[in-house]
């Protein structure tokens, strides 16, 4: 009898908002495994190693880039394919001897999470469990106080990666938007938003929920570069009502 | 010195799902108020109410409608604006005499949550905190073991209230796809799926995470009608890498 891959939502930072069923996997896990940048401590680990009993094993993942790669280049894609290839290896051994594995993972798992990967990996050879997770974005909104849908709001989420046309074009075709993925595309995002009439209610979130917060009006946000965990929100038409 | 309004996100159905935060607020809460349709026990109180205090006073807002008025009917504005005045009115009280309040919400608060429009109302004159809460959606694609977002993937909330033409568009500008609000839609998404060559990959999950949950294909679906807790997953294009 194998293992069960546990994918575990962490919620969006603060620990307090990790869920009861997450709390409960965590603390009683014989193993875990969490992504982390070279050299850092992780965020998975920041929000959840109060939880982790001084017992568990933990596998740790460290990315193998330091500064973002384009996910169009195409070495991002081998590169990070050799890599998941190697963390689903490791996380196959524990499970293959029947121990369960809490794979830990910010925000919510199956919404841009890099744990998406393993799981697309291993979920035809063992049994999976997905923890939901309040997702980065509901913690942003909810941090800067902006109902981001009501009603029939359409919501997009898109990734600032986008071409600066691509990113007008469908910001005009909703009514409430997430921009995530900033990072060095932050003057193109704030040149969409303004061709899109949407700069003046466009707000900034960077690290929300988190040590560090900040909050601001889009508009008054003058860097040029913006770290991993920001966002823009732009609510919905009817916000107001 | 007026009391708070905690605005509460429960998550999106099984109580484990709820965040550590939500439970510490609800179980020492002197007052909650929640929603729910006439004749109901209501989707929040199942959620919340072993949490819930045995001395904490209940403030029940029964919505005036017991089937659904389209958003774009006038009467729907006129008639919700006048209910959602007096809902906020009777939160005012305690809060007027320095009592918190917990006002809770299925799912993510500010995300289509009726918990918005008292917000909405009471926020320039209370003291508020939103606790963010696994959104619906998150549950459910969850449930479904499908990641729903890869990469670079736009994702769109799209609600079924759209014109089959607009459903289209939208559809065909986005890579993954969440369809809320099924109701009485469910044949005109239908077919808005198949003219965008979506409605294989598409499913259907109802009462997602709670007691009666349904998860199938979309296309297997023959009911031409779904209840409240029911939305269609169209997971992004790059989810097979």
């Amino acid at each position: 009898m194998s293992g069960v891959l546990q994918v575990v939502g962490l919620g969006p930072g603060d620990p307090e908002l990790m869920t009861l069923k997450a709390a409960r996997l965590i603390g009683d896990a014989a193993v875990v495994a969490y992504f982390r940048k070279p050299g850092r401590v992780g965020h998975a680990w920041t929000i959840a190693h109060k939880l982790i009993s001084a017992q568990c094993e933990e596998i740790v993942f460290e990315y193998p880039f330091t500064t973002e790669i384009e996910v169009s280049d195409p070495r991002y894609l081998a590169d990070m394919g050799v890599f998941y290839e190697e963390c689903a290896g490791r996380l196959a051994e524990p499970l293959a001897k029947g121990v369960d594995v809490a794979l830990l993972c910010e925000g919510d798992p199956f919404l841009y999470g890099s744990s998406m990967y393993l799981y697309d990996r291993l979920r035809a050879s063992y049994r999976t469990e997905i923890t939901p997770g309040v997702s980065g974005m509901s913690g942003c909104w909810s941090r800067a106080g902006v109902p981001v849908t009501h009603g029939d709001d359409v919501l997009s989420v898109l990734p600032g990666t986008l071409s600066e046309d691509d990113l007008v074009a469908r910001l005009l075709s909703c009514d409430a938007a997430v921009i995530m993925k900033i990072g060095r595309n932050l003057a193109k995002i704030r040149t969409a938003l303004t061709r899109a009439e949407m700069l003046e209610r466009a707000i900034y979130v960077e690290r929300g929920t988190m040590a560090g917060e900040i909050i601001q009006p889009f508009a008054d946000h003058a860097r040029h570069h913006a770290p991993y965990f920001a966002l823009v929100l732009i609510p919905g038409r009817r916000g107001a009502r």
